[in-house]
């Protein structure tokens, strides 16, 4: 068996914002020289995403408009009462979940012709990680 | 380390349906000869969902006007300008997500006695592809 | 290639509730040998979830709140036609997804600084079961 550990950093100039990592993703499988295997990309952080969807801007201002509709952000969270004002970036994490599995089939992402890996930042501005952990043969 | 891939494909006869594929999956497991691992299920195309629950029909309708009512099919979505008329499909996409991994123990699913897979298909009457990727020893 | 599997048990004295399971994970880890894997923590029921987010009161609470505001507790469900009232705790668990996997690293649980495991209770006050099978090196 083999494994690969890599960690990305995101510092993303909007508050929120959604960033194609599917390049990265990529070459973390073929550094790992893994042939037959599985690719975790999980956000170390409980205000941001990973999730597989479709790079077309529209889309992506629908999914956001979308996530503010079903998890706002607004004054009235609990969660504010420690000095906190991302409540709504916790919720939007859970929505979208904060990771993917990929599999790697003959050394390559095993994704559909329209899936592309995204990091969706929810509580940005500032470097935030996402690991990469590759394990296989 | 032992590995097998499998690919599904599903064409569903309505736009949205529900189709249980736990007897694939198990098949898949029983093929790959892996006693102890993990297979990941994971729909290929990102109009379409993987998840687990319950087989009864009253709950998938339940599931279904549930989506429905969090993330409607409507003319309007910024995704629309493209030509497509499915963003909603994307919507009810990410809010199931698109992928479950199942524990494989002693060479079977180790699933709770009401765990089911299902592929959940939003934009169907077309072929559209699940990958069952199996590793373990 | 080390496989490892444990079955943790919990029964909640409320019917929802949010449990932190960090530590049985970290200790299954441990028990498990592997330095560089994976660990698949899985609820083995359709009615609760496991997820990672912050260990804050206020925002536990926030998130029951907001849960209970998308996936409504109400008797009008088609499932309840079987004699179950228990249609939104399988909502609320395909909402919350039932499952997380944990990258583990130079043998310890692969978290970011403020990402804590949750098991969360949507229709409890019975045993119920999360399986944590780790594979790895």
């Amino acid at each position: 068996m083999k494994s690969h550990t890599k960690y990305l950093t995101f510092n993303t100039r909007k508050r929120r914002d959604y960033v194609n990592i599917t390049e990265e993703v990529a070459q973390a499988a073929e550094e790992s020289g893994v042939r037959e295997g599985l690719a975790l990309v999980s956000a170390m952080h409980i205000t941001a995403s990973v999730y597989i969807n479709d790079a077309e801007d529209g889309l992506i201002a629908d999914i956001d408009k979308w996530l503010e509709d079903l998890a706002p952000a607004r004054p009235d969270y609990l969660h504010h009462h420690t000095g906190e004002d991302n409540a709504d970036a916790h919720l939007k994490n859970l929505l979208l979940h904060h990771q993917v599995l990929v599999p790697i089939t003959r050394g390559k992402l095993d994704l559909g012709a329209w899936q592309q890996i995204y990091y969706a930042e929810f509580d940005g501005q500032r470097p935030k990680r996402v690991i990469v952990k590759i394990i296989g043969e």
